[in-house]
């Protein structure tokens, strides 16, 4: 990213040194293996776009069974995630759904039981929000052994969150409809995918903020998040998102499904676990510089990344870069929405001197991350969900980076 | 979209009424060619996602040059265009730049010319706006001969456009880069395309919203918008938007290149032109239901609809079932942004009789759309850009729908 040394006030203040002439090197057109453009002919309107050529973002795997994948988040801007780059994880792999047979059911203690096509779906009032979306499992490497994943990017690292709009039915637009009855505590969600994915969600989180998504980024949702339907559930984590939802079952009780029981239940010291830990933690971690970037030059950059939290708005992330003995506020770029990442950035200058940096967000509720040691303490060394902990990255005096554990 | 019969009242409340079970009708899996989901492994994680096998939007062209493609507004949810459906427009094709080999040249009435490479660009503070774009020839073939375009979509009729998240870096922090001086009171904007299109913008929107724009949609932004960057001008017509932008000229008055005075200026009566017509005028357009949808059955349905103006929010749509005869005020979908694409929907009774939809926009400023013929005595027939009359479309007694002449 930096090719020119500039100081840290011409950087604050966007003052004439901070980005000097000398530092625009600009390599002649025959060089780059392309024309002068303004010498050629263009190419053509296409009916669907491609990204240039120089440009190949692209989702990693941690699995040979490619059951999940991971957004390139070091490569991205903004807040939206593309689509194609979301994250996924499925149990039994991406069905194919035809929207012309999907339907959704939704039964138990209700006073009208209904079916509703996709057609139905989309006669009701829209909504579309701006919201996360993260895997409970994200980080779960970096937790367990830090020492073995050094060499990790933010992608790697950190990769199963993204951004979306997601574009939808009100869940209790439909819980209207059907007339649920007071007596009904949870509801059951169940996909029609290999897996029969099945969860029980809290009956208040449908009288608030779930959805019944159909769009994703202004167009029909993608097979990997859900086609033609998903739940959508702002700030919970994202297994009970159920995707390719069939059935919604209203009942008085959780229904003791094996992914909340066997699965996505966390273990505790002690032989004791958690469990229906729904909300997705406050969190955060820098992109930029981070592995496998190498700083060639002392100087200042910029620290960047994202924060989000499951409870609300991110207001506040402060930055160290000596390892934790002293934090600074970084900037938070606008917008900043409710369950939604939120980008940072924060000046720093690169001494030549083994430096160690860290993120440390907070949200509107007041929560903030904790210590890996603190995490650790409180979970155990075996727990498999809600990593929620600051992570870290240790820039050496060569200027080389890893993931650092953050002791 | 609409299979069963249901009342006004069930489609604005919400009550059991609206969506019937019976209307539900689900096909088996093996009708649609598709095996049950629930019976099959589904597919593998991909680096790169792809739409579902039963959804294929397109951009459309109106002219065999290819030098400019329509969005598929009857195809999108939401606000934001999916970036490889987001409309085209160029000159001369789209030039392939090598990043690498990208900068922008600021100099003219500053106290410091510089080169800002890519990476420069990146250095600076970024902002994300979520913004329209349009083309300000946008609908000119139903302006100027809507008895020749009546079996016309959406698409064909006002694709020319659309909305993303804009990123990049605000134009006032280069200004202050280079120190622009007092006495510049206008800036040149040079593409590297074939065209070399140039365009002169008023300073004052250099130091209000304009950004230079790097990141659409959270990636890098694409060839056909101006990969590695352009400038991005909130609110005013895409032409003045430069795409592959390469060099900006500071000076005491505009440069009257030829796509400001041959091109891009708008004729009026009595031979005279007005030019520098930068701000796209408050506009909307009904999307569903209109050609080539046919309304089978009698019937309550909603609809639905984007609206939009450079020089704000949107504060109020109206719609008229009887050609304009009677009003009445449409919901807007959350949320409103200022200079965006909004949503709005409205419940209405296909009655079987033959029926003129329009939508008439107002925004934060109090402008209006006006009529087609207020439009026409005001311009008069032969202009060429600007066309934010009202839209309609009218349908037939048999269910079919054109576009409407709106006399």
């Amino acid at each position: 990213m930096s090719k020119g040394k500039i100081s840290r006030r011409a950087l604050l203040a966007g003052t004439a040194a901070a980005v000097s002439a000398a530092s625009a090197k600009i390599l002649p057109a025959q060089e780059s293996g392309t024309k002068d453009p303004t010498k050629v002919q263009g190419g053509p309107a296409k009916e669907v776009g491609e990204r240039s050529r120089f440009e190949k973002p692209k989702r990693t795997y941690f699995s040979p069974t490619r059951q999940a994948s991971n957004t390139p988040l070091q490569d991205l801007e903004g807040i939206i995630t593309p689509a194609d780059l979301h994250f996924e994880r499925h149990h039994a792999g991406i069905p194919e759904i035809d929207p012309e047979s999907y339907s959704l059911l939704i039964h138990g203690m209700v006073e009208r039981p209904r079916m509703f096509t996709l057609a139905d779906l989309k006669r009701f009032p829209a909504e579309a929000v701006t919201r996360f979306l993260e895997c409970s499992g994200n980080g779960f490497r970096t937790y367990r052994n830090p020492e073995a994943n050094k060499e990790e990017t933010p992608q790697q690292v950190e990769g199963l969150t993204s951004t979306s709009e997601w574009i939808g039915v009100p869940l209790k637009t439909l819980f209207k409809e059907v007339g649920v009855l007071p007596e009904a505590k949870w509801f059951l969600a169940e996909a029609m995918d290999a897996a029969v994915m099945t969860r029980s969600i809290p009956v208040e989180k449908g009288w608030d903020d779930a959805m019944i998504a159909y769009g994703q980024n202004g167009e029909a949702i993608r097979p990997e998040q859900g086609y033609p339907a998903r739940l959508f559930l702002p700030g919970f984590e994202g297994s009970s998102n159920v995707k390719w939802i069939r059935r919604i079952e209203l009942a008085d009780k959780p229904f003791m499904t094996r992914e909340e029981t066997s699965k996505y239940t966390d273990p505790l010291p002690g032989g004791k676990a958690r469990q229906f830990s729904f909300v997705m933690d406050v969190k955060s971690i820098i992109t930029y510089p981070a592995y496998p970037v190498t700083l060639t030059e002392k100087g200042f950059r910029e620290i960047k990344g994202i924060a989000w939290s499951g409870r609300g708005k991110i207001v506040r992330v402060d930055i160290s870069t000596d390892g934790g003995e002293s934090w600074n506020k970084a900037t938070l770029q606008e917008p900043v929405i409710s369950k939604c990442h939120t980008r940072f950035r924060f000046a720093w200058d690169f001494n030549g001197a083994q430096a160690t940096l860290m993120s440390r967000a907070t949200d509107e509720t007041g929560q903030t991350q904790p210590t890996h040691v603190e995490l650790k303490k409180l979970r155990g060394p075996g727990t498999s969900y809600h990593y929620n902990h600051i992570r870290a990255w240790t820039v050496r005096q060569d200027g080389s980076i890893v993931f650092g554990e953050n002791a």
